[in-house]
């Protein structure tokens, strides 16, 4: 079967492989939309897990069943399903602990593209396939449903590591497409004044339209000073991270209100260190709490988030700003998302 | 002054009263616009508080004020405030632990037309005046912010008792304005599948407005039938009780997915128990909770709150279907609370 | 094989069963310590889970591997295990959600002696082997390691239940094994004053050992009146439940302060209601909260509490009264459990 | 009255000052026992708290009422009570938020010998009595009681702070007087295995002595390798920081499993960050949280903490190593403090 693949670090490309064989408890799955994310630009580009020799690339999908192992309950040939992006070892003792991205080891619920073969394959295997599908509810829109695989979970999980409540106030900063679901979950958890921080024209206008009540830019000076001025040195409840480098915490935790959340979802590439600035930290007695997670993955998760796209609540397709068609095109899908013309928030391939 | 009493259990009236004397915390303040809420019904009709004496009415309005104590740091005469339903204790044992609305008691923040002279007078004295007051912010409408004495805080309560995650399905029951607050605060907790349990025209549309899904009529059959029907048998993850009796619980328990939630915020006037059914409560191992609460009361929840009028996310307003003109119409919109025609959520009473 | 069996609802007996067979992920395991439980006495004399034929009885066991599934990656063959009375189906969404006691459905992850064969046999068949055993940590003390399938997680259950904060006041009612580990769960998660309600000279001695520090009984006169005098009518922050009937209920809420939880985890076998009083409960804005459960089972959670007997700081060996030596004795030390001689606590039976 | 002050960085003595005046809802309190603390230390000799010209030192202490406001309710005259090292504004609005130790502003509610004059002196001015006075318990030890200012409360918040559960392992960096309440805390808990971080030889006993399973010297090696050893690479779920500087943090992040908790309670006086190791921090997305905080204060709080000792639950006063008696001991009670002998932990002066 063909499969685009990671070659080494720097190199991608089309290669044969053999089907996958499905065990008792997995399922083989074939694509139907697919996406490419940052992460896969980081994992080639940027050598972030590592080296790979061709390793098959992409973590975001919809597909249908072709085949199921002996002991799978729940799916069958012919269902439609979406692929959660993480799909941890269910029976581990991290994912009884409530942390299955995690099982085995630390982001060792990461294994599409990362520790196994991707989704940007003819085939798809799947591990623990009744852990790890999701029904794809009917009707729903393929680009739509490619962004529960990954998209999603990851924004939705900023906003809830940060503990949003009804009226607090909020800071997400990066608004590309994780960040702007950082931003629809915000709004979904109850925040009030709904800070988002960013400057590409068409992501500040889907920021808007997911809640943000006001945009910040960069350009206009720091952005601690920026909040700090607009609340009257008072701060936010809580600051979403979903962009910018290790040093964007020092501007996160001086905006935030002592017994706040600064959540970081954003994958941090370079730098040795993470640092918190010891004053506005209140010298080590500020209740200013700073957390990160990888998105939870699995079955549960995934349906659950669906759930808003199913009854209204969330529009996720407007992420999807470019639509391709064909199997081939995955190379065009994901060189977009490496050279982000101005108009990108995220690209689908349909298949 | 002139107040609206309850003069005993069953007759209400207009009286002279003197000017409330204003203690070294505390703060007098002139009406701008009230509100009568339900419980003033149960108050007088239902005698739900016990018998009282030409105890002044009401506990929902705006104000401006006109006096403050010694120690009052944070309110001067003249600002703008919304007046909370609940005015804790908040230096009390309780508070310190989270519940200042049981401060001293079992329920002791609720003081006003309880244990103290309510609002419905010419000149209205709160309690702890920096704790107790909220500021109206600038713009809101009134009859918005009057729903933020009681009705919003109280419906979100249950939305918040019942801890609602991301894509959670919820099932409200009741949709008077407390319920409809609870449909609201449901969906901005990030509710997916949303049942409102109701049948008066008005209050389903609102609470389509508000997020509500499905809607669900008692006509139509059991309840808890018609949710688990909808549901494939699986049921809901959480329950709101704004409406019903003590035998709506058993409906409710029925209706909820293991690892459940009951939250209740409805008075329940009449019966000697809540009855929890054993075989559906799992013989005790179910892990399906029972809980219930008053509304927090004080300045910071009410802000709070007040935010999410203030940016778009909440149009309390919407719950306000008559408003009066006058200090002396206050009887009228009681009588409109106490014989619900059919086209009323909430009065307001404009001065 | 031999197998211990409850033959119908009401007769018991020793029969010959075929060796199960292992699965992919499962595990086979011969017992060496073996413990029977109350709830083998309400299923058989009660028929507390319904009508069963020729079921093999026991949930509570220690054991060591004889052949492990091909997919079964952390056990292989010789390893002394701890076998958790609730083995869930960890890849469940029911898992997923944290709730894997009730994967499938309701109490669903009870599966020994309930919709399983059971661990009275000379063979016992582990479903998901990873997921669902424990390591037995060398030096262990078998009476000790055997109630870590069921009254350790169970007791401590409760107290993780009622969130028991430092210098909270509990009280346990019902102190016969359960109790007594709700008892030191409460004193290890910081309890103050802890009360525990019993009358059987051993428990209540025990009780104490593990930090009751007032003992209650119901022969002098209601419960909640004599707690409501000790704390001078304040009442506890915490219930937990472990014994008594769908009655027991209304005192536990009426001993309990606002912002308080009821935590069940008594089987509660007869009565069609549990019944929450309606004025102690606030007239449905209290703030008391009733919850229950059933315990977690599988691997984490058992190795977890397994760590506290390691470590010192819990002696589960006390609650083990009797011990009988060899397979033909399980009968014996089962009549002990439904005849609860005044010595007793806890049987275990040595292999 | 007489006073023992700051009279500037690095300088300290006694000096005369006026008998302050009792406002409507504060106290005055004369002495029965004091207690320098490290604060004191850093306050005077390094200006942690900035330039303060003759401010009373101290924050701990028990002591007698002498006045009382008119408004005060629960507190008179000749009532012995302890008195918490932070007294809140208890009806600001971060009060109600739950974070009354940050009052106006972060670390707002510490203001003895911050930014109101302290407890060395004659007559102490207490803010808020009802709020911020705890009743002594009857018979308690004075040296014990003298504790639950700040040693105890601020330990025990950095076992709060990590969230422990039952059999969770914790590693406690520092095993000064605070970090000794740190093991304390976390073995009320329900610490399994329990590290402590020191080398002084009484505090390592004492530290066994409070539940401490396993010394760790900085002697032998990295902290975090030592840990990582011992733990087989797992590392542990909770690390409580009670000592150290702002580098603490990258050790206490490499020993953590992710999911786990850092909770820093300890006064980072140099530095100007705090570094996070990205690697270690799973380059942002491993569940590992970082939180620090400042002890509650207030009544409650401090009562509820009493209760552990008034139960036998802890015995406070092993921290209490130096006796001294007379007002005019203060002085040399500080200079303990400053100097730490190597039998201190801390000293206590009896007036």
């Amino acid at each position: 079967m063909k499969a685009f693949v990671m070659k080494r670090i720097g190199e991608v490309g089309w290669i044969d492989k053999p089907v996958p064989e499905c065990g008792p408890i997995d399922a083989l799955v074939k694509p139907i939309a697919l996406a490419p994310c940052t992460s896969d630009v980081h994992t080639i580009w940027e050598g972030a897990v590592g080296e790979r020799t061709d390793l098959t690339l992409g973590h975001e999908g919809v597909g249908e069943v072709v085949e199921v192992g002996s002991l799978v309950k729940d799916f069958k040939p012919g269902d439609k399903v979406i692929i959660p992006a993480i799909t941890p070892d269910w029976n581990s003792v991290e994912a009884q602990a409530g942390y299955g991205q995690h099982s085995g080891e630390m982001l060792g619920g990461w294994k599409f593209s990362n520790i196994k073969d991707g989704v940007f394959a003819e085939v798809i295997h799947v591990n623990d396939a009744d852990g790890n599908l999701a029904f794809l509810p009917e009707g729903m829109d393929l680009g739509a449903a490619c962004m529960l695989s990954d998209m999603v979970p990851t924004g939705f999980l900023a906003a809830d590591l940060a503990k949003i409540e009804h009226g607090d106030s909020v800071c997400v900063i990066g608004i590309g497409p994780v960040g702007l679901m950082g931003v629809a979950g915000a709004a979904l958890k109850g925040a009030g004044r709904l800070f988002a921080v960013g400057t590409r024209p068409n992501c500040v206008q889907v920021a808007q339209d997911f809640g943000a009540t006001d945009i910040i830019s960069y350009k206009n000076g720091p952005i601690d000073q920026q909040i700090l001025e607009a609340t009257k040195g008072k701060g936010v409840d809580k600051v979403l991270i979903a962009g910018g480098t290790v040093d964007t915490f020092a501007e996160a935790v001086t905006m935030l209100k002592p017994g706040g959340i600064v959540a970081n979802v954003n994958y941090l590439g370079s730098g040795e260190f993470i640092k918190i600035p010891r004053v506005e930290w209140g010298v080590g007695m500020s209740h200013k709490t700073i957390t990160c997670g990888l998105m939870m993955g699995g079955r549960y998760r995934v349906e659950k988030l669906a759930s808003l796209i199913t009854y209204g609540k969330l529009d996720a397709g407007k992420l999807v700003t470019h639509r391709l068609n064909g199997f081939d095109k995955l190379e065009d899908a994901l060189m977009l998302m490496k050279n982000k013309p101005a108009d990108l928030i995220k690209p689908v391939v349909i298949l």
